[in-house]
């Protein structure tokens, strides 16, 4: 891969910086966290998880997917939750596949790549899980501060939605009763 | 329709003043328009088309299909064009389509309304055919002051598009041209 | 009216996308709406109201009215409230009806939009009735927002003041008795 | 002057921390400076000036000028400067001066205060003229900057107002014309 | 001092209204007030309290601590109190006092503003101690208002702090507590 | 490590998204990237360079470095780099490596991941070279594109900085001559 386009590739990621993540936004959320807030989170929750996780996990692979997993959004923007419903079902996973490929496939190691992506995607790995649950609990994280930061009062569903989640790791679940009683707590009594 | 399902209908427009518009924030615009911002924009620029439009133009159709053309986007947010192109092609309309049913299909007026996005989908009827000129008009002289305010040098596509494009009134390509010789004035001589 | 003047008279409409309402600025609200996503927010309350009043409405002058009533603010700002009664009293509403003769002259239609503008001023038509109510119903439905949203507690006196408005329209009157309501259920018992 | 009364002129103030100036919000410029941004640089640049003068300066009086001279605005808010001339002459200098009176009229020093602020209006004594050139100053200053910062093009008529400003102290017109080289020199040849 | 001297200062302390204040920032307040912002808060306080306090006050002294006490962070940025107990002891103060010089040392009254500024860190004279009373209270005035307006939860240590705070004057010990009492009601029976 | 001792070092670690880097603030930029933004971005970029260098690189290790990096700054803020030379030499390398110990010093790993960030510090291992590349080429991408979108005029001194850096690696040294090339064409003929 020559410079330029190694280049080009770095200035295509870097508009994830820009780019708010829409369930905050759809939700009055002013100045939401940006997608590559939310890889930084995703990455990080990902590597203190390794840490608490047995057997032992690939952090390379890991890690690259948590920085991969969301990638597509600088070309496709990040679509809402409630959009998918009205588009053809496996349409995102198809976009966010080509896109991926037009940006890396120079890479000597694109077609690992994708192969760990497709293992996010369907949680088919240890690291694909472990991915998956810290990418849900960056955002759970992250709603539980915009509630104590914020009072916005539109938040709820992320947390009926997360109750009915199965997080993958031991760690993972473990971190996000602790999270769970900590939000109640907040609350008061019902 | 209820009161209650009224009000589910302007609460879910009102999402429309948080939704940014996705051409500018990829350009790194900050606090750029919302949505209803350049609705807004889309509607004013055809009232004052109209305003020098022979022959004479049904006003309330124009402002209803402006109003409209872009409220399925209070669901399913403001997708950058590039993205489009990953997509089934009529994946967009279709989305959108059904979104304005769900929305809208208890309002009396629905079957005309459907009727008149679909014309401005097509251009194909004067009052869709304004609007749509009127829907160009106004990102380009957004364009334009963002140019002016903000120094952003990444707005030039949207004039290298613009050159290309038929505004179907000749009022609207008047204006265009006077505003193109604003915009090569205000960067001097090449 | 020439091309360029039609252009002035556009990017001057445009400034209103970034005029930030100021009853929502003086209570701490952050990136408030602007004044152009009210007049979008009229524009389409006023258009669903029309489908629920009795005796039919002329939509083409209710809208013309929702796009042109707050234009002068493009202008000469919104000036918040309270400000007002340390001005002359008819101060505003002369100030305004100068810009907009200023503005609009020179199109065919002004003396019509004049005297709409006017009724919307004294609620002196069906139309001018309609605009006003929803004028002050997308108000409130935004002060809604604001506090499921933010948590701000200086909108209490939006709400006392809404219980006074005399709503125009039964459509109107409806709407906002069941936003009440949910407002009232939002905060739980006292 | 009981606490209760002090507390709600402090409250009122700190208004001015939530008002963004008109002349920048105008001209695209995104999260302008408060206010109270600006009545600091009114306040710091009067300060140093008062340091170059002779003869000597009351600075106790020059800078509690400094703090009033815009504190009515928040009530008022930030009128645009073209607005005014829809406006009944001395319209904004009473309501000015009402407000003031209205939120310091239980200071033991408010008559003093009051002649103060009304030599700032007029530059009728040593410490209002100085004030008033800090006013101006601290704006080309803010002008100079958003220039440098943003790429805005449309300031440029604040330095035409200002080349016919007359500035009132000697100390005043020497930065002006370093500032203004500066300006020059960033721009290149002609 | 020459013009060209002066005008750079001008320009340092102009960064002071980019700077947000770190403590906002780091718990989730969005927009968060300036560092001018503040200093106007700390001006303004200050001259009110100066009019409650006998004996008398040196209020051009007074207001001049309070301009300068926050200006070395034009340099230094806001450093978040909790990061203090990680430098050296005095390492914030030398910071502080070394870019003040930097800043100040050419204008004539340099010495006595070093002395002052002294003053304010020990609160070793009367009108130290009431700049650090205004700071304290513009500071608690802000937090009031930021909880009001945003239902952030976080900025219960400020409280906690401030009622270990001393106020040094009766002035600011009556007007917190009139605020305590107002956040007390506001947030209703514990 | 027990579960709410891993989600408060998680809730610590998200204030990096609220972090704005302190060299963007004070050169005027608006909605400048977070801490988190700049640690996504590299990570990305050093695992891109990774894909380009031999020999081969421990990818575990490098990503961890790149997320560990900057960690501190959510205890101590992002301290503008002009302020260094006012605190005593070793004072800001000192304070993060005490922050870091008390956020992670009970995960298994610590005393590895401490070294890898040491070898950052000193830029003593192949990885800690890349990671340093990283950094220093994320921070010239997101330079160029500030230039690119806003106009900004005060940040040539990134680019003067810049080209005394020596990069570690070739990979870097390329990608950032075609950067660098970039940014003299956008700018014209001297």
């Amino acid at each position: 891969m020559n410079p330029g386009s190694v280049l080009d590739l770095l200035l295509q990621a870097n508009r994830l910086k820009r780019v708010p993540r829409a369930g905050w936004v759809m939700r009055g959320l002013v100045d939401a966290e940006s997608v590559s807030d939310h890889t930084f989170g995703v990455a990080f929750v990902a590597l203190v998880l390794a840490q608490m996780t047995e057997p032992s996990v690939d952090v390379a692979k890991l890690l690259t997917i948590a920085l991969l997993h969301d990638l597509a959004e600088s070309v496709l923007g990040d679509v809402p939750s409630p959009a998918l419903s009205y588009f053809p079902s496996a349409a995102k996973e198809t976009a966010e596949a080509e896109v991926l490929g037009e940006m890396l496939n120079e890479l000597p190691q694109f077609e690992h790549w994708r192969g760990w992506w497709r293992e996010f995607e369907r949680g088919s790995s240890i690291e694909g899980k472990l991915a998956r649950d810290a990418d849900r609990l960056d955002m759970l994280i992250q709603a539980y501060v915009y509630e104590q930061t914020t009072g916005n009062r539109w938040l709820d569903e992320f947390w009926a939605c997360a109750h009915k989640m199965v997080f993958e790791s031991e760690a993972a679940r473990l971190v996000f009763e602790v999270l769970s009683e900590a939000r109640d707590r907040s609350r008061g009594p019902a």
